[in-house]
C-alpha cells in the first residue's frame, strides 16, 4: 500500500490567505448590503501598463504565424529577457550579475517555495518573525522544520528572528548558526527596509559562517530612500553567499500574468558544486520555461515607455501608502512601514489580538486587512494593510476606520 | 556550513534533450552549409489556432482595463476552464470527473515532476522502459530511487517494466508490487497504445494492491482507434487508484504557451487522507495559478471553432506520422507507432547502437531523431522520430533516409 508525505499533515490549518478569503466570503454572504474594501492580500488593482499590453498583442500575433511561432522556450528563459534584466536591474545599479546567472520563472512564489529543494534536508533555516508564510511552509513539506508547538506556534527546528517595534523591525544575528537565512527587504509584512550597511552585516555573517541568504527583493520598486539597496548584490561579498528572488508582480502588476526570476551567482559553491548548476538542473527537469508571450511582456517593462508608465503606477500605490499611514496615525494608531514598501504595519489596540482586530475591522468598518499573527508569533498584536487598492477605496477605508 | 541535496549529484549526465541540443549545435557549427531537419524533440511547429489567438488578444485587452483586469488567479484554476474541461474532456467521454477535481497548471512536465512530492519517500516506483525521463529523474532528486548502476543504466530501487517489440510494447504486471506506477498512453516514446481492456488490467491491479497509477495522457488527441481510451477514467475503478495528467502542448500547440492540468478524484485516499487535499495544499503553497490570458486561451481550445481548427492541426501531424511510418518501412526498417500517437519507433540496423544511429543519421542525412537509449535501457537498439515537423521537412527527411 502506498504512503503519503506525512510532512504535509504537520501543516497547521490552511494557507493564511485562503483562511481570510473564507472569512470574508462568509461575511459578504451574511451582509450582502455592506460593500467590503479589501486591503488584505497583496494583489494589485491597476491594469497592465500600455507598453506591456502592446508587447503582449505583438507577441500573440507572432504565435499565430508559422514563421514567428515559438515552441518550447529555453528552460532558463529567453536571452532577450535575461540580458535586459542583467543590464537594467544589475549593471545599472553597479552589480556584477551576468545574464546566464538569471533564471526566469513563473514568479517569486514558486521560486521561494522550490529553492529549498536544492539543499540538504539537514539544513537548518532561519526566518524573520513575522514572515511571508511560504518560506516556512515549503520547508515543513520537505520535513526540515521538526515538530510544531501549537501553544507557541513555532517549529522546533526553525530559528526565529523576531522583528518587532522594539528592534525597529531589524532582526538580530541569530545565536545558533543557520544554514539558510530567508530575508525579505523591503519587508513583507512589516513594510520596513534595511540600509546598505545593515544588509552588509548579514552578507558578512553568511560568508563567515557558511550560510546561504535567500533574499526576496520582490518589493524593490517601492524603495524611495537613497541608502536602501535594491539588490543584495550591491553589498560586496554577496556573490559567494546570496540567492536573490525577484518578481514582476508588484513593480508591473503581473500578479495574474506570472513572471519572476531568481539570481544565483556562479561563485556560490558548496565544496566543488555550484548552486547555479543544481538550480539549472531543477529547471531543466521540472520546469518548461515561462510562456514566450509573458517573457515579451516582461521585456516591455524595461522599455522607456514601460519604465515611465510603471513609475507612475508605483507612485499611485505609494500615494495610497501615505493615505493609509497618515489616516491610521490620525486615528491614533501606532504605525510603521509605507515608505520603502507598499505595506503599512500597525499595532492593534491594547488587549485586542490580531485576529480579533481583523474581525472587528471587517464587521465595523467592512475593511479587510491581514492579522499579524498569520505571519508568525511575533506578528501577534500587529496588523497589515496594503497600498494596492484603488485610491478611492483607500481613502474611503481610512474614513471608515477614523470613524470607529 | 550549509549542505546541498546530494541526490542531485546522482543524476547521470544532463537532461536527454539538452545533450541532443548540444550535439546538434556542434554539428551545425562545423557544417553551416548542411541544413538540419529536426524530428527529435516533441516540439510542435504549427502556429496557435485562430480561435486561440483571438481569445488571447481579447484577454490581453481585458488586462489593460481596470474594470476587467485580473490579479491573482484562483490557485487551482479559473472555474470557466475547469468546468469546460470537466464537460468536454470527461462528461463527453462518459467519465465522472467534477470541475473541482481538476487542477490547472503550467503544463504536464511540471505536474509529472512535482506529483511525487505528495507521496512518502519510502514509496517504490515502477516505470515502463523506455520512458519519458522526467518520471525517474524527479524521483532521483527526491532520493527515492536507490543507487545507479552505470553498467545496466538502472536504479536499484526502481521497478522497470520493459516495453519492447517482444511484448508489443505493453508492459507486464510487475512481480514486485510498486506503490506508484507511471503509465503514459498513447506512449512516449514508443508511439504504442493500450486498449481499454489492457488498461483495465492495470486499474484492477492497482486497486487490488494499493498502488496509485500516475497516468500521463498528454497524447490522447492523437488516438484514431475506437477501442483505445482517451482517459483512464473510462475504466471502472480508476477513481480510487488513478491520477491523470493532461497537457495542451500537443493537442493545441501550447509547448511555448504552457498549460496543462492534473485530475485527482476525491475518492483516491490513503487511509483518511485524500490525495486531492494534499495536491490542493501543494498548489496553494507553492504555485500561484496559470496566467489569466493563458487560461482564456485554453478555454478557446474547446470552442466549436477551436475544436475544428485543432482537429485539422492534429490531422496535419498525423499525415506526417504516416509519411514517416511508410518512408521508414520503404527504406527497409522495422517500424511501429504512429497510429494513435505522433511518435514513430524503429529498430536500429543490426549492430548499431541507438546513439551510434543518432550520429549516423545526423551526419549522413542531417536528420535529428532521439536515441532510444536516452529513454531507458530497453530503448537501446531503437530510435524515435516525431511527426511534429512541417510536412515539407518530413517528406524531405524521409527522402534523405531512403537514399542512405
Amino acid at each position: 500500500m502506498f504512503k503519503i508525505n506525512e510532512n504535509y499533515l504537520k501543516l497547521p490549518g490552511s494557507y493564511l490567505f485562503s483562511t481570510i478569503a473564507k472569512k470574508v466570503s462568509a461575511f459578504t454572504e451574511a451582509n450582502p448590503d455592506k460593500p467590503i474594501i479589501r486591503l488584505g492580500i497583496g494583489d494589485v488593482t491597476q491594469p497592465l501598463a500600455p507598453a506591456v499590453i502592446q508587447a503582449l498583442h505583438s507577441a500573440v500575433d507572432e504565435m499565430g504565424n508559422a514563421e514567428t511561432f515559438h515552441g518550447y522556450a529555453p528552460d532558463l528563459g529567453y536571452s532577450f529577457l535575461r540580458e535586459t534584466i542583467a543590464k537594467e536591474d544589475y549593471e545599472a545599479k553597479g552589480c556584477q550579475i551576468a545574464a546566464d546567472e538569471i533564471f526566469v520563472s513563473d514568479g517569486a512564489k514558486s521560486d521561494s517555495a522550490n529553492i529549498q529543494e536544492i539543499f540538504s534536508n539537514d539544513c537548518k533555516i532561519a526566518v524573520c518573525d513575522p514572515v511571508y508564510p511560504v518560506y516556512v511552509d515549503s520547508n515543513v513539506m520537505a520535513g526540515r522544520t521538526g515538530s510544531y508547538d501549537p501553544k507557541t506556534e513555532m517549529w522546533s527546528d526553525v530559528i526565529y528572528m523576531p522583528c518587532t517595534k522594539d528592534n525597529d523591525f531589524v532582526p538580530e544575528l541569530p545565536k545558533e548558526t543557520p544554514d539558510l537565512i530567508y530575508l525579505c527587504y523591503p519587508n513583507n509584512p512589516t513594510g520596513s527596509a534595511l540600509t546598505k550597511e545593515q544588509l552588509q552585516v548579514w552578507v558578512d555573517y553568511a560568508n563567515k559562517n557558511g550560510s546561504v541568504i535567500i533574499y526576496d527583493a520582490a518589493y524593490e520598486a517601492y524603495i524611495s530612500q537613497e541608502n536602501v539597496p535594491h539588490s543584495i548584490y550591491e553589498c560586496p561579498g554577496a556573490r559567494t553567499c546570496a540567492i536573490e528572488l525577484r518578481s514582476f508582480s508588484k513593480n508591473a502588476g503581473f500578479t495574474g500574468t506570472r513572471l519572476g526570476f531568481t539570481v544565483i551567482p556562479k561563485e556560490l559553491m558548496c565544496g566543488e558544486v555550484s548552486l547555479h548548476s543544481l538550480w539549472a538542473r531543477r529547471h531543466g527537469t521540472k520546469y518548461n520555461g515561462a510562456p514566450y508571450i509573458i517573457q515579451k511582456a516582461g521585456e516591455a517593462v524595461y522599455s522607456p515607455e514601460g519604465k515611465a508608465q510603471l513609475k507612475d503606477q508605483v507612485a499611485y500605490y505609494m500615494k495610497n501608502a501615505s493615505v493609509i499611514y497618515q489616516g491610521l496615525k490620525d486615528a491614533g494608531y501606532d504605525v510603521s512601514g509605507g515608505i520603502n514598501a507598499p505595506y503599512i504595519w500597525m499595532q492593534t489596540p491594547k488587549g485586542m489580538g490580531s485576529w480579533e482586530f481583523f474581525d472587528y475591522l471587517l464587521e465595523k468598518a467592512n475593511v479587510v486587512g491581514t492579522p499579524g499573527a498569520g505571519f508568525g508569533p511575533s506578528g501577534e498584536g500587529c496588523f497589515r494593510l496594503t497600498a494596492f487598492g484603488t485610491y478611492e477605496n483607500t481613502v474611503a477605508a481610512m474614513e471608515r476606520i477614523k470613524q470607529l
